[in-house]
């Protein structure tokens, strides 16, 4: 197969499908809302490409608007070098962002998903065995449209793990924490990823950090019961957070963003958290680890957007909520690997 | 006083307080939100300018432009002429709505609370006993910050009764049906309307029309059990809506808006609806009555933002929908009154 | 085979699947709750034994007992005779209760799905590729434990129906209305049953009835918004009922019963309720048509626990709340059929 | 005064009136539900005899059985002494615990209410000017039936603290670490008991325990996000958690409990509860401290039924879970109390 067939191939799956291994509520079956474009999204594309039989995409009801992609840019089909370059054309910068994570995703699972036969119910040589598990409205909608198997993160038997979660994040710092919940979906996807033996983070080159808070300065989102909203803005000033405040809702809703668990969630800016090396509380300065610990113990916090701990390459049974690598697209359309 | 000051002043306290008789789940005691310039929300100020004693306004943790008045310059407590104008200096489109809107406010507390001082718990020549019933967070929020009385709806004795209700609309009809619902409210909102002996509209001009589906084009917001969303989604298209959609949470929130019931909004856009005359169903077209009482009997649906049926005057028990009356302020200063 | 097989083995079998047709949020996989015994989950067992090959039943994480069946008991897969007797051994009254139940859930199978190959997605001798929307997270685990197709009723298409449903009552008068919602799912069921082309009722002699509120006593069970439920009790207090309450959550749950919808159930007792003829007001008598459109509109309330109006044979196109048939197994051993 | 005469009294106003200085969603004015006759309620009769004018107790809509007062028995304000006894009449089993738990209430009130006139806005000589912030509808309901100021817990400004809290719990150990839960309100009452200078624990002899899970074996109640509840009784049996499962709805509702917050419940046996010592992880022992920090940081888990760590006196600043002291009514009439 040469790369036009590929890229026929790839064109006709661009946002049909996903494997972003989440899961959430059941929602209807068509997709219902725009692309936010994240990384679990961009990777479903990826993984489609490589499991799919191409020509029987079930697109119906699709809302998103049809991909027109020009084939010869498309990557092989064989297996990629761990950079690859993208057309010399110039691109808007939208067009760059987007085609970057999609370098980053289709790398991703070149290394996570396609030398594993053996991963859970893949047959050989078919990917059409494999189930996926969503962790929102978005990947549920792109997995059916796909054709792909679905099924639910609650459905999962206690003790058993997925094999791998690709997930993107708003932020990830040299050491793979990450800040996720720009979405409001922060505690499907951390209980996805805890479920999950790896976790693949899959972004563009502007979700790189130094450090968290450096380059996602909206705060760090936190889940929290409405009731205690209130209470946890007084502990997030005493911790010294600068402006922590409730995400509000508008345009769609008037008042605070609602979870789809029913909950409200609270941005709390911190200067940029350190990975390691003294930090001065009194000056309001922390570690990434401290802090998370912190957050999660405050009554009235349901779940944190910071994913921080130990990877599942050293949590050999689950409960891991960092990734073990993380594929940003880059903007001169080369794949940066960063592994734990 | 001249219409100069009164300008000035209804200017000055545009976020200072509120009286919109609304209902809804507890929330913190500052003004989280920015104001979305609702109905009720305006009306509060014209509330709060008669019965409170200026000075004393609680405006701690306001997150909203503290009002600088001048005593001076209140209007009078006599009630005002039904129609009144503003001053001839040229406003922005913005300020000439929100300045229409207050307007409108006004009068309709003149005529719909001033003269009334036996309404409940009013004591004479004082406000300070009126208790006030928010139907979302941000009319609660300046209840508060207003140091107005604040109840909530849950706590009226079964059987009891508010004396009125002021609120908005985003469309009104010349037989006085609204729609609600643009701030993902309408289920709140049509509870404390129906709790209410009377119901008094306030809006600005671009609300009134002569259909609703004219002027407010997005669709009939419509409250649903999330898993019955596509089974609605069905029977609206069955009943001739064109491209009924579940509205998105974006940017705040990936996937579907969830209102503070842990429901979605549906909005789906008919023809304009008729108030009499024939409708032709092959045609798609509805009369208002008719569609509210179609609509209110899908299973899956929790509520719509229809307001229909009979008023509080020709409903002497509670449970009406529509206003008595409903109070525009005009682009040309004035102020249109719509009576049942 | 004798009729006294057919008893030990429909005894044998009582937990292991079901058909419930019934949907709700996604629930864990294995069966985590104890049976009610509700019509839908009795109907589940004639279900499973029609159309599974029994030894290959999944049973894993099952708390319930193991079906021991032996293959040569199994009725016989032809239409059965519309009365069939049981073993004349003296049960004790659970028993038979439970007994006459299984037997009107065979009858009803025997009669609605046994003879339509053609129904969805149905291979001709093999129900495997059945598949079944439960309405709960009883239904849903005894789906999965028998090894039957699951889905979600809110994966449907919008438009599309389900063949048959099978459900249970509380309660049944002889125009086939339906008291529902004891186990507090109303909501869930009542979407379920008006997304199929046709709704069959099973249940026990105990829910015969000549009015519904004559053998139920405890009260139409309405699904209400937490806010508004003293407002809703002051309304049915006007409307005649008597006593309505809020129904607890003891011993679980301090407080009122919280539903997987986020509401709150109100029990509203009222005379029993005509199906014909007068009724008068001022006594408190109303007829059940009028009853549930006077109830249904009520703001505050999402859905009620009377199913009522036409059935799916009336509405070709779906959205019918009653059955076309109710199945019950009397305590004589025989069924009883009533159909519309 | 006599003991007799307390006695009496004590016993005439139990359900009464109350201080749980607990807090959640609102809910209507009428006390809807049976007592539990949890710590917090019984509390409150407490409170309410010593601040408020008794004939004036406004008991409208209560469902509980009106107390028969006689004033002349009402026990003085002058601080009672530390440990009181009942009258030597033979009460039942039943009237044993509440009475013990009454006495305690009683006691725990002098101790650290009676004596503090300054705390939050507290009128010399009158407790009607004390707020009070219930925890659950329970307790809201009798703050209201007795005509003492009600609060919301999400209405306390960011930082503003809760002078005393007084709350029961299902099981006390010598280091007052406690289990609640058992009424499905423990997220609720950590969040308030957080927010307080000091809790004090109120409950009867059968909560007095050498070890948690020694007395109240059901397991430790844990608040969880339904969609994750296999994820976690996955990592419960991983931990050493015995036959953690599910609570169930029944008889009220099918299918789990679904909390106030829309969770559900998980009750987690674990091996009695170290609070020194050496555990042996791989026999499944735990401290108390070190299990709820692995708790709380399971993803899916909301919340926990430990209450643990520091108290309200060694964390000066609010957040504390333990109690400062607990009383406990005893079979003999006494009050023994426990502090910290």
């Amino acid at each position: 197969m040469n790369k036009h067939h590929l890229l026929l191939r790839s064109a006709s799956f661009s946002t049909a499908s996903l494997l972003n291994i989440r899961s959430g509520p059941p929602h209807p079956a068509r997709p219902l809302f725009p692309s936010s474009g994240a990384g679990g999204t961009t990777t479903a594309a990826a993984v489609s490409h490589f499991f799919l039989p191409h020509q029987h995409h079930r697109q119906h009801h699709s809302l998103f608007p049809s991909p027109r992609l020009k084939p010869h840019r498309y990557p092989p089909l064989t297996p990629l070098s761990s950079t690859f370059k993208m057309s010399t054309t110039t691109p808007s910068p939208v067009d760059l962002i987007e085609q970057s994570k999609r370098l980053a995703a289709f790398q991703s699972v070149t290394a996570h998903l396609v030398p594993f036969p053996h991963y859970t119910r893949v047959g050989i040589g078919s990917g059409s065995t494999i189930t996926f598990y969503p962790t929102g409205a978005q990947s549920e909608q792109l997995i059916e449209s796909a054709g792909l198997n679905l099924q639910y993160i609650n459905k999962l038997h206690p003790g058993a793990l997925l094999d791998v979660c690709f997930d993107g994040a708003d932020e990830v710092d040299p050491a793979l924490n990450l800040i996720k919940g720009g979405g409001a979906c922060l505690w499907q996807e951390k209980i996805v990823a805890a479920s999950s033996r790896k976790f693949v983070c899959v972004a563009d080159f502007r979700k790189i950090s130094p450090a968290l808070g450096t380059q996602w300065n909206k705060g760090i989102p936190i889940e929290v019961l409405p009731l205690a909203a209130n209470r946890v803005l007084g502990e997030l000033e005493r911790m010294g957070s600068l402006g922590a405040k409730i995400r509000p809702g508008l345009p769609g809703k008037a008042g605070a963003i609602v979870t789809d668990n029913g909950m409200w969630i609270v941005d709390a800016p911190f200067k940029p958290l350190k990975v390691e090396g003294q930090s001065d509380r009194e000056k309001g300065e922390w570690q990434v680890d401290e802090l998370a610990d912190a957050l999660i113990k405050i009554p009235g916090v349901a779940e944190i957007g910071l994913f921080y701990g130990k990877n599942g390459r050293e949590l050999q049974e689950g409960g891991a909520q960092k990734p073990v690598e993380a594929y940003f697209g880059m903007e001169d359309g080369s794949v940066k690997v960063l592994s734990a």
